[in-house]
Parts: C-alpha cells; structure tokens; sequence
C-alpha cells in the first residue's frame, strides 16, 4: 500500500478509537510495511494535527509502546465555538416561562454535540477519567458525546427506574428548581465501584441535581473527576456545588424585555491549552 | 502543503462532517493548491475508502459540485459485528424479571453506541431522512449516534414533559409490555412539519412504544421513513408495527434454564450493501 492510502487509513483508523493505544507492529502488518515507513506516516499526522490545532498524537516507545490519539481543540477554535454559540442562546425566542431557556436545539445538533463533546475532551484529556455520568434525559446526548471522544462508558442515572435495568441504588436530592426533594437511581451494575466520574448536565440554576449525582458518586465509592455544564444560569447566586466548569454562562434574562444575555463561560479560563 | 499532510487534513474534515457537500473550491483554498491536486487528493481517499468497505466518497460535477463523504460500510463488517453483538447478548446474566434484557452496558459503550450508529446510517444512507426520533430514555445514545453519522438533528419524546420545552404535542399510546395506555409528547418546536423522521428504539417487544412514536409523527404531518430497534423479542409474536429493522432478535429466554439465545436481526437482509 501507497504512503498516500496509508494515511488516509490511519488517520480514520485512529479518529475511530480515541485515547487508544495501538502499536506500530498492529500497522506495519496491516499495511505490509516497515515499523520505519509506518514511524514516518504518523510522523506526519502528528504534525497536521498539530499545525491545526484538532487533536494530539503521541508516540510512546518501548516493548509495550505504539500511537495513540487525543481529541483537543486549540484554544482559538474553543473561543470561536462558544462565542457563536453564546450569540445563538441570545435568541429571545428561547425564554420559557419560569426563566428556563430552550436549549433543545442546540442539544439535538450532531455538530454541536460534537464540538461541545470534543471540547469537554480536551478539558479532561488528561485526567484519569472511568466513566462519564449524567442524570435523564437532555444532558444524554452530551455525556455521550464526551464519552465517545474520552472512550470511556458513560452512565445514566435515572428518576424513575425501569424494570429492565435491575437492582439500583437511589438518593435523594433538593431540586433547587421545583423546592422540593427528589430521587434519582442508578443500577447497581451500571457503576463498578471506586471508579473516577466525571458529571455532565445541560443546563445548571443552583445546581441542586448536580448534588444528586455527587451523591451517587459517593454511594458508589467513586471520586469526583469533574463537574461540567453545558449552560450555567449566573443569576442564580447561591451554587450548591464548588468547582463546575460552564462552556456558556447566562447572566440575565428578563422575558418581560424579550432579553437574554450570555457569554461563554469559565471554560476558557479553566482549561490547559498548551499540549500543542 | 504536501501532498500526505493534505490528506491527513483532508481525511478528518470529512469524517468530521457526514453527509455534507464540500466544493473542491473550499479545498483549494484551504491548502493552496491546484484543483487537479484536489481532485486526485479525493480519488486517493475514495479508493481508500472504497478498499476497506468502510465508507463512500462521492465527488459531485459541476458548478454546485463537491465532494460528499457518506459512512457506509460492508457486508462483511456489519455481519461480525452482529454476530458478535448477538454472542455477546447471550450471557445469561442479562436476565431480569419479566424476560427484559439489560442492554445498558451495550447502550453505555462508546465503541458499541458508534458501530451501531454507522450501521443504521448505512442502511439509510441513501434514504431522505430530516430527523431521527426515539422517547426517553434509553434509546436516546442510539439515536444520537444515528442522527451524528446521517448528520441530521435527532429528537426526543418525552413521558413527561418539563417546564424548560415549552408547548408540547402529545399522544397516547398502549405500552404492550405494561398492559396500559401512556402518553408521551414532544415539544412543537422540535421538530417541522412534515418532516422524514427515522425511529429508532432500544428494544421492541410488542412494539406499543413505537405505535406512540408512529402517531407523533403523524401528528406532525411526517412520513415515517424507517423504524429500526436495536434489539427484538421474537418470542412476542404479536407485532403492533410492521417494516421495522432489527439488528439483533432474541428468540428465547429462559429464566429458569438461565438461557437466552440470540442472533442477528433482519438488517442484513434488509440492507443495501452494494453501493461499493
């Protein structure tokens, strides 16, 4: 096979699998070529990769050595992402009543799950990450998203469980939204025990669900990686959990003005941009 | 930029992008090169492709022409992963009360949910579809992945709705499996008149859930343009949908014995594979 096949090969080969060691004997057999044909393609995607900023190729030597690729957007494409999609969630259309904000659309994009998904990436690159978690049912498409691009599994925990699922473990939280005491579950199978969990939810008022999954963190004996949303609602002051990541944050929204002010959020500053 | 760095470039902005016509122009531009370079860019990556029976690269003429990537794969891959899929689902542990299935972890795998997402893309690659659809909860990641690889947006039914979607349409349908009637709804704005819609679901029993996704549509003044379940019970003869594709069947299970058997669905036959 061609160098010019070879590369187009690998690189969707490894864009397939994510944060995957693959050896370079797994290559050079696959394509019929020398380890030092093979070191030199990937050589090459290393820098392309690079030179655009979308994403890390590392070689790691030794017996037990090979390639591996890291989703990670360059800071530029993260600015320039959560700008426009700060300057979208602006829309006044989005207000509903009790100042929630329809997000569904942008929730239902397979291009900004992707994005948003790669840029949570980047954020947890190089954390010790086993699973990724949310709570029923909008902020599915984004842990999944994060999930796919960290390859790890991700969890659902539930507010009502299902009979198809099994034995669970609930807890039970104060909905900061409704003022009230709720429930989640999650099967007790979903979550093997001590595992490393990073939280993700769509949209954050005070942040009273976000405790639920804390919880059930700790009802598993896990430790809790990261706390990112999608959208952080600022006018709500007092936040029941410390050390969240937001990628837009909305500062004000008065549905009597049709007025909804937002801008990214503490991402920027909360994340390590210089593995390039 | 050279040739092999073009290609690497080239290679990922399109799998990035499913389903979306980019003009030579564009890739001209973008890499400072001569369109004649372009074009014999693409035939590397087309033939490449095309090699592998893993994707479709089509190149459009004229002055409105590009270049479309289309995830499509095999024959070959679809039926080892099936076979595996179905192996996999015949671990008697998977036996819950009331002959269900836990799928969860199929349903949390990031390798899984993508591999399944490109199949059911491949089936209806060449379909008009404007929006995939599923209901809470656990479809969802399917749809998603579906909806990523067809690149169009996907939309979930609720069971209940929440304040933050707005105005809703709802129907009701009988659930098989619960021997009752239930309702779900789906806010107006997700989805346009008239719309294709996909169905997609986890797992079908009778199918009483997909009667209520069936009359959403309807609702909507959509054709239904394929429902696809991840999984079927063919031991629940009476079908309440007709023209549905399923990926894996489950034609036993036996508490008792601590024995369910499974295999691959009707996709295979009911599958394209020639495009190649």
């Amino acid at each position: 096979m061609k160098r010019s096949e070879r590369l187009v090969d690998m690189t969707k080969y490894l864009l397939d699998r994510p944060h995957t060691l693959i050896s370079l004997p797994f290559f050079a057999k696959r394509y019929d070529a020398a380890k030092s044909s093979i070191s030199e393609d990937l050589a090459i995607l290393k820098h392309t990769l690079a030179a655009n900023q979308d994403g890390i190729l590392e070689t790691i030597a030794g017996a037990a050595g090979g390639v591996r690729y890291t989703p990670y957007l360059g800071k530029t494409h993260a600015a320039t992402y959560l700008a426009d999609l700060a300057a979208r969630i602006e829309d006044p259309t989005r207000i509903l009543p009790g100042n929630f904000v329809y997000l569904s659309d942008i929730l239902s994009s397979p291009q900004d799950i992707r994005r948003i998904g790669e840029l949570l990436a980047t954020r947890y690159a190089y954390s010790q990450i086993d699973a990724v978690m949310t709570v029923e049912t909008k902020g599915i498409p984004l842990a999944e998203a994060v999930a796919s691009y960290l390859n790890v599994p991700f969890v659902t925990a539930r507010k009502r469980s299902k009979v198809t699922e099994g034995a669970t473990v609930s807890v039970n939280y104060i909905s900061s939204s409704l003022k009230r005491v709720s429930k989640m579950e999650l099967p007790t199978r979903a979550l093997p025990k001590g595992a490393n969990v990073l939280i993700i939810d769509d949209f954050m008022k005070a942040g009273g669900t976000l405790t639920g999954m804390e919880q059930l963190v700790k009802e598993f004996e896990g430790t809790i990686a990261g706390i990112c949303v999608l959208c952080e609602a600022d006018f709500d002051k007092e936040k029941l959990v410390k050390d969240y990541i937001s990628l837009v944050k909305i500062s004000q929204i008065d549905a009597g003005k049709r007025l909804i002010v937002a801008q990214p959020g503490n991402f920027l500053s909360q994340t390590d941009f210089s593995r390039f």
